[in-house]
């Protein structure tokens, strides 16, 4: 029943800190209980179908490297690709995983065929993840590879691309709800613009508002219980998406009054091209109230573009955790690894091992979290350096109950004076890195 | 009268394209009409003092190269320096500038101490004013310089920083209303974080829209007429601040209910920084309604840091021009130069030439986006581009009476096929090099 | 005789500055004079073959945009192809054009298959360049897009690879000889490396020395009058690659002793994922005597890839050519095009919409260049700047006569104090923008 | 004899990696041996003056945050700094320091009473070596903080300028040499350009030659016997500085003679500016035989100039350190803490925390590059991979006794067609995370 890619191959399984075997688990032990919940259940993994399934190898200036048996534009093959993607989640013991509608199966010659396409598909994941208790985090469709898309889906110029689009978007949430997915995601890769000259981008922002409201309102209408989730990126491949960052998401949300309906999947590598750390965008997710799900995989810090890395550096994935702790953990969303092997790394046991590794240091990275989390070490310096705010004169004036006036009539009085105290940020370093 | 500092010089005229005076406009014909407004009308400059007359020429690796009469921490020197920055005013005919309280009076032992500085410098400005008609752009307090707050004005962790910071915007939009600004201005510099291990964003954001919040209260019942900006950046002295960009700045605006009250600011530099162009910033703050003023200062694209060059490339002013037209142009705002000499420009001249300069190119930027307006240059073929959606049944979707499921019918009972048309970028690009 | 591929187009014409015809020249009038030589012998324009008739139109994100008549892969296609190709240089009024054997045949499925059909494809060019007077600017070979290349040609980790790159390389200078090339270049695509972890930087750099080394003997043993020219890219595809700039290639060569052998062909678009200007390239490798060639197209600065546009920005050309003229202009190099249509520009026309806007650019910037050397608007105030190093002692200094204990004496003997003099920056940029 | 400015602190002793106290070393056990050598003999610590006694904590935005009691222009002040800069070196057990003369006394009036200061606090210095048995890493002369330097020192259009630098750094290598130093540094911060238009590149750079072999030849002829050092950086404060990166000071020194004579200082945070890692630039410095010392302070990866932080990401600081040890260690270079405190670390005691912190990150990235080197963990996998190239036949092509056409011939008559080999990318990352 195996099909055999994987070669000799059994289940990884954890073998603790010492193993020097690259097909084991050193860190994650999923039954693990850490701040009481198991590793499994924190981390909720996900592999991502495109990258190590999809995705030939090619690049700008080079063509495909990986030679697989399943690439090839039939059924049949697109079968085979999806006994060997449970294979390795089999394997691996990933708990989930994602899709797009055009990494499953090969695009029909009309929009009808396609979508029977899908549905055959589904029949298989489905049967696939009974027999293998496999679970789908979220579904997604494809509205930035076809060239029907290339000036944008939801916000293209020509209404018939939305509508397409929105025809499209409701076949992949009707197959994402049938298989159980827990989240939805979009992620606009072609809404935005290569030139001001040609795009109105006010217009298109309307656009592109009212598809995400058509999106929430058949979401609810048809009682899908997942979380909407947009994936901010700044840029690439257009020269500016809309989709910009988690603050502009919120803003976008806000105009639209869907901040209480969509949430975000961040990104590390998006993070980065926006010009923000990975924790930052966490961060202030949690503070707006919309964080929702993660793609855990890096970016190259010397290059401008997404290079889609497994994650490898565990004091930074350590602060990442931090905040998804802090923002109270996943929900319906886990860690996705969007990541797909370098194209030189050729061989199936690459794809093992490149989800090993990367599993093994989000174990790693968040044991850590939790450690500094269970020893108050970040929280307790927070809090004593803010602690002037408690005081009830302070707390009053962020109440609302002061104005302008007050406060200039306090500092003349009081011949207010401030003193600034260290900042001690060398020492909080050094605290974190007792932890990772 | 004159102070002697800009030796044997008269006022700057406009000798026209053809002369090599470098002390002469040679675009900048300042009651040339254009789209039926003269020019200073449409371009109303600033000049910025803080650059221009407080700032000694040093940079992270060196100090001082300017030498100026007027250096020094007394009221004599600040009252010379006023007078010299007037009399530039006057040479080049620029009929606005912008202030911080730190660049105009030497900071006191005390609060009212420097308050009562203020006022005595504003004496010197109001008279000045009366004398040359020189008026005030905007008026804005320095939050960032002093080591009070070197840990955030209003995002302090201590609560009497941000007394203080109140106590301070209180006194400046005092000496802006009386000195008859037409705008008052934030610029965040501190407003942000070094590092996320001693920073509650989440509280800080909270404080910050308490702050603008008590701000808006105070310019209502005082009855300034100005309007309140917000000037975003993304980073620079801090690592990060809470006013990225544009869409970040209305995401907060929405969020304290402020997006009717307050405008932005926008900086070539500054959007540059935040991985925008400069249209773009400006673009978007008008399709949120909430463009107000711009900083027309350029960063160098080599360099990570905010370099606040005079602007010198008139391909991308027009572009920036034409986005501040299509927003129906300045109302309160104007064209600020937050732009400093380079720290070898030693000579006095160098100051009236870098003006020159500037002033000229927005003249011709100015001019050539004027010119594409009047010949539909680039509205014409975007209103082509989109008439699809003028389509009732497009409409009718954007209006929000559609479903998901109506556009799924339709594109399955018409066999919707989407065929891409080309964006022209290389044709919209050669016209627009033939209008600069 | 006509392929129809451009539809009902004539040949390109000048039709002066006021022309609004998107298929007319507005400055580039072939025959006009400047500096005592015809423009078309200063630009010496060519097109790339693989930009304009090789790529589909694809992104990372995305598939083909365009459809060409000649995409396939057969020989029949490729013949179509050339014929096109000839047929938009002639139209364009172009004199060169450049490629890559890999973009004029079709991949064999030996290597000996691959060199008999570039056989073919090359009496195909012998012909079409008789026919109509346009020439082979430069040949080279694509080492970098087959999966072989993977990890390197010259530099890779398998001697094979070696062998087969040197063979191809071997290849397709005897047939850029055979077509009067100019030049031969080679362009590290794959030379460099993903992560250092697996790297031999020594070893792999000894590699690329050789391989150079082959390749001048090689030219010099069959006679071949053509300049080899290297083009610097700082990394993409790679993480890094080794001809990463201007002065890390002159760094290389001089470790081989290949300086006098070998020059550079620079790329706007590399120049700034390097971090530099243009014109700093440019005067970089005027110094070190190793200025060849020049691919005009710009790069976006707000994106961190190359994006390989047609070049637009007539003030920053301006100062490219002035660098160019400085060098003393091409001798065997040229402006080769090596830009893509954005992939949205579907139509045939857009192709030499492209073409003609970049001609008429390069033309522009060209112009004022030769106006700004013909007033020394800025060798006089430079040549001024320096003039203290015309007196003798100092020239002595340079010579190499005068040691650290004779200067030393000197400034306490002379008690010398140096006094600065302004830089004039902002003096000298208006003064270009007298020209652009 | 205590200063009494670090407060009531002991000596920083090793209390292993359990240790909680923040005064105490985790990882940085100097006795211990680590590949045969002590540690303390390994990384070769030093304090930079500079940034810990003598930066008053400003930033462009912003003044003075830290308050010392020898802050002022009195030579009774610099001899305090100097007292309470061994007080730290002592405490924290550091072997070696560096210094500039502008960071150990106040500037004369003339260069003769800058140098007679200069002498008095070497002897405070020499002093105190001979009481702690701290030693001197390296002396160097500040010639870019005066404004007499703003256009460059070698590099200046003025030759008084050029002369006035050469008898400082005659001052500061005898000084250098008084004290024992085991290096000389140059950091060319000036030596660069703001702009192109007033600058002679070429010029420029045939004067910092001859500077640099003035330089050489006079260490020669006094008998120092300490290596020369350059330390490249891209950019900042100026737009480019000549000494970009390693490659492009190798290139220099090649085109002076100078390759065998001068050695590179290499800092992270301008590998980082300079679009590279830092572990590239040491492998590539290894590979030209020019590796000489480093300066181990941190970029943020966010902010695009020069951050200048304490250390911190041990994975990143044990593939630094592997690159040290592959090239042998060091001989008279060190670790130099090239790095600020944050402007808000106000206390005594960050100063030593910051340190502490930095040590330990390095102790621990050194410990696991050597257990890596140990397990030929990463140097297996490499020699496995260029195997093919030890083969005799291969040999002979890197030897250089093979052509072009000797290739093509074999490449013919065997039918090569090379198979590319994974590349393991994944699985080395994993490997060296096994490590740290």
């Amino acid at each position: 029943m195996s099909t055999g890619f994987f070669g000799d191959v059994g289940k990884i399984g954890y073998e603790g800190p010492d193993s020097t075997n690259p097909l084991a688990y050193r860190f994650y032990n999923k039954d693990e209980v850490v701040l009481g919940k198991r590793l499994e259940d924190h981390l909720r993994f996900a592999v991502a179908y495109w990258h190590s399934f999809a995705w030939p190898g090619g690049d700008p200036f080079g063509g495909q490297t990986f030679e697989r048996p399943w690439f090839g534009d039939t059924m049949q093959a697109a079968k085979l690709k999806a006994d060997v993607a449970f294979e390795m989640l089999s394997l691996l013991g990933v708990p989930y995983y994602c899709f797009h509608d055009a990494d499953v199966r090969p695009e029909g010659a009309t929009f009808a065929e396609s979508a029977t396409r899908l549905d055959e598909i589904a029949d298989v994941f489905e049967a696939r993840q009974s027999e293998t208790g496999v679970k789908l985090l979220w579904g997604t469709a494809n509205l930035f590879s076809h060239r029907r898309y290339m000036a944008g889906a939801a916000t293209n110029p020509d209404p018939e691309v939305f509508y397409y689009a929105a025809a499209t978007v409701k076949k992949c949430i009707d197959v994402t709800k049938r298989l159980g997915g827990e989240n939805y995601v979009l992620w606009g890769g072609r809404e935005g613009y290569e030139t001001l000259l040609n795009t109105d981008l006010k217009r298109e922002r309307e656009q592109a508002g009212r598809f995400l409201s058509m999106v929430v309102d058949y979401k609810h209408r048809i009682g899908f219980k997942g979380t909407i989730l947009i994936e901010p990126k700044p840029q690439e491949p257009t020269k500016h998406q809309y989709d910009y960052d988690v603050a502009t998401v919120y803003g976008f949300l806000k105009d639209f009054g869907l901040e209480k309906e969509v949430k975000v999947n961040i990104e590390q590598g998006h993070a980065i091209l926006a010009g923000h750390s990975f924790e930052h965008e966490l961060a202030l997710a949690d503070a707006l109230g919309i964080f929702g799900s993660i793609d855990m995989n890096r970016n190259d810090y010397q290059s401008g573009w997404d290079t889609d890395q497994f994650p490898n550096n565990v004091p930074e994935m350590a602060l990442a955790y931090y905040q998804v702790l802090q923002a109270g953990g996943f929900t319906t969303g886990g860690t996705n690894f969007d990541a797909k092997l370098r194209r030189q790394s050729l061989d199936p046991q690459d794809l093992l091992i490149a989800h090993i590794g990367g599993m093994d240091c989000c174990a790693r990275g968040l044991k850590a979290a939790a450690r500094m989390i269970e020893d108050k070490a970040l929280s307790a310096p927070l809090e004593a350096r803010y602690a002037g705010w408690a005081n009830p004169q302070a707390s009053k004036v962020l109440a609302g109950s002061v104005t302008l006036e007050d406060l200039s009539a306090k500092v003349l009085k009081d011949g207010i004076e401030p003193e600034p105290r260290s900042g001690r940020q060398e020492y909080l370093e050094n605290v974190v890195n007792r932890y990772v």
